[in-house]
């Protein structure tokens, strides 16, 4: 067992894209539990576009990281001293692990993992957040039916490719947006999507169009500017926008403008945004569906793991540039 | 009673404001009704935002006006000769009277006034759709709630002037936004909005502030553009915005763009635009409800009104200028 915890602070807020610039490394002395808290060693760490939310001035919902604080993250984590009866040594958590490797926690917020459900992967896989945010955000807030034709930008990303899947499973026609051939296959290829658009390849207004001939009735929408204006032109009657992310946003002070808008009146049309955590009470029923998916092969979280949390400063960019197919995380430690 | 009908038909389609210049004066003798036809004399005719889409290439949710066409237009209409058994000569009705003095139209498609309930004049003011599209663009689409912050565009309009007044007796903070002192006098000192924001006296993102120090938790918009976009910003949590309309941006080659549509995310909030006719069953529930207050002298509406047909094709174009205070009409022949 180590002596020292690793961690990464927030060293500046970035305006753009986060690199390794806006973060610094630390170590302290590991602290061992006081009542009610555990000791982790991080497994997995989850990288997130909210992230670039959570490290602006405002971000709203949640308080700002604040300057000189370890980097705020969500990952598994297994205990390796626990001041709390309700769990052991070796176990399996969910917790707010932050940039650090030897996290102490308190027991009241972390959610021990059924390993009989799925694997500490799975955990932060398909039953991890990012594929609850696709399950609310596609159902409740896209509220997606049978027949209808559902759209999803970042679709080869960690929420999009899940609520490519749900959207297919719930049959729906799916049209996946992504950037570059080797995405597009994926999309086409794996998950089975009945048409995808490659917003790399130039004139996206003609590759709607192309793909979505009589329109959409659901965007979720993981991107923003651009990709979300085309998509409200494309928008059918009653029509839904899930705004889930804005991952094209980089910088604040460069947004897109969105000129489309108008087009909801006579489209009677809807474009709301959300985040998971207010769906808390119900992610049992979210993770009993998912199961069953799971079990009988019907879906799969494509992951992109990188190793070592000396990665994770470098890892948040590649969100917003695109470079990642599939959830990112960094593993930490060995399962 | 004449022999002619005098008509403005559409005579080219406008990029910005509608102008005379879009229209041309044509008359024809009166056509006698047919089988379940009646003729009408107009004596009102509502000039309303709307029109500005119908003359476009795509209006969606109904046919484009056809150049060379009557310009399609409601009001209140007098019947001079019936030949269905519903109706007689001097009843009034609601009718899609177009721009012209005498109308033949299906009788089928008029409602007869109920002159107990209202005048005619009341009829097209407070009785008409430009209330009902307040009443149900507010209570339904924005859920305005006791006590909640309602923001208002255009509010010195025809809807907006009704939406204010709706809000002020659900027991809503309400704030009106109006172009120019005269207008923001009369919302304050006759409507007694809560707070008004004058969008020519500049600054407007300070505006907003100051009026609005907690945020609005609904924005009624008849206007688009910049008066949107902060109200985006000041929305607060699970705030909802009703778009009724986009007064403001005058020429679809140059839409102004939206920026802050990212904000949604964290204030879980939701845009949704609607149309009234979409609330046609619903129509009876709130003319009680609006015959209610105007019995007990709690609503107004004030009318701008423009004497004969001929001004009907500049009357458009003082809308987009915001040229009107209340509700602009065009009186065709006396009640």
């Amino acid at each position: 067992m180590q002596n020292s915890n690793h961690r990464y602070l927030l060293k500046a807020r970035p305006d753009g894209i986060a690199g390794p610039e806006h973060f610094m490394a630390d170590t302290q002395p590991i602290r061992q539990p006081g009542p009610g808290e555990l000791l982790l060693e991080s497994v997995y760490i989850s990288i997130d576009p909210a992230m670039r939310v959570w490290v602006s001035e405002n971000p709203g919902y949640v308080p700002p990281v604040p300057i000189g604080g370890v980097m705020r993250a969500g990952g598994v984590g297994r205990v390796l001293a626990s001041a709390d009866p309700a769990f052991r040594p070796g176990d399996y958590v969910n917790a707010r692990l932050g940039w650090q490797t030897h996290p102490t926690v308190k027991a009241a917020e972390c959610q021990k993992l059924d390993l009989r459900v799925g694997s500490p992967k799975d955990w932060i896989g398909p039953l991890g957040t990012t594929a609850l945010t696709a399950y609310f955000g596609l159902f409740d807030v896209g509220a997606a039916k049978p027949g209808e034709t559902v759209l999803v930008s970042a679709a080869a990303g960690g929420v999009g490719q899940m609520a490519a899947q749900m959207a297919k499973i719930e049959g729906c026609r799916v049209v996946g947006i992504a950037g570059g051939p080797e995405k597009c296959a994926y999309l086409r290829d794996e998950l089975g999507l009945d048409a995808v658009i490659d917003y790399k390849a130039g004139n996206l207004a003609a590759a709607y169009k192309a793909a979505m001939p009589d329109g959409c009735d659901v965007f979720f929408d993981n991107v923003g500017g651009e990709q979300l204006d085309l998509a409200l032109a494309s928008l059918r009657e009653r029509g839904r926008v899930a705004i889930c992310g804005r991952i094209s946003q980089t910088a604040t002070s460069a947004l897109y403008g969105v000129r489309n808008l108008g087009l909801l009146i006579g489209k009677r049309a809807r474009i709301e945004g959300f985040i998971v955590f207010d769906f808390n009470a119900r992610y049992p029923e979210a993770r009993a569906w998912i199961g069953q998916q799971l079990k009988a092969g019907r879906i799969h979280q494509r992951l992109h793991v990188l190793d070592g949390l000396d990665r994770a400063p470098t890892a948040l960019g590649m969100l917003f540039r695109g470079e990642n197919t599939g959830k990112l995380l960094v593993q930490v430690a060995a399962e």
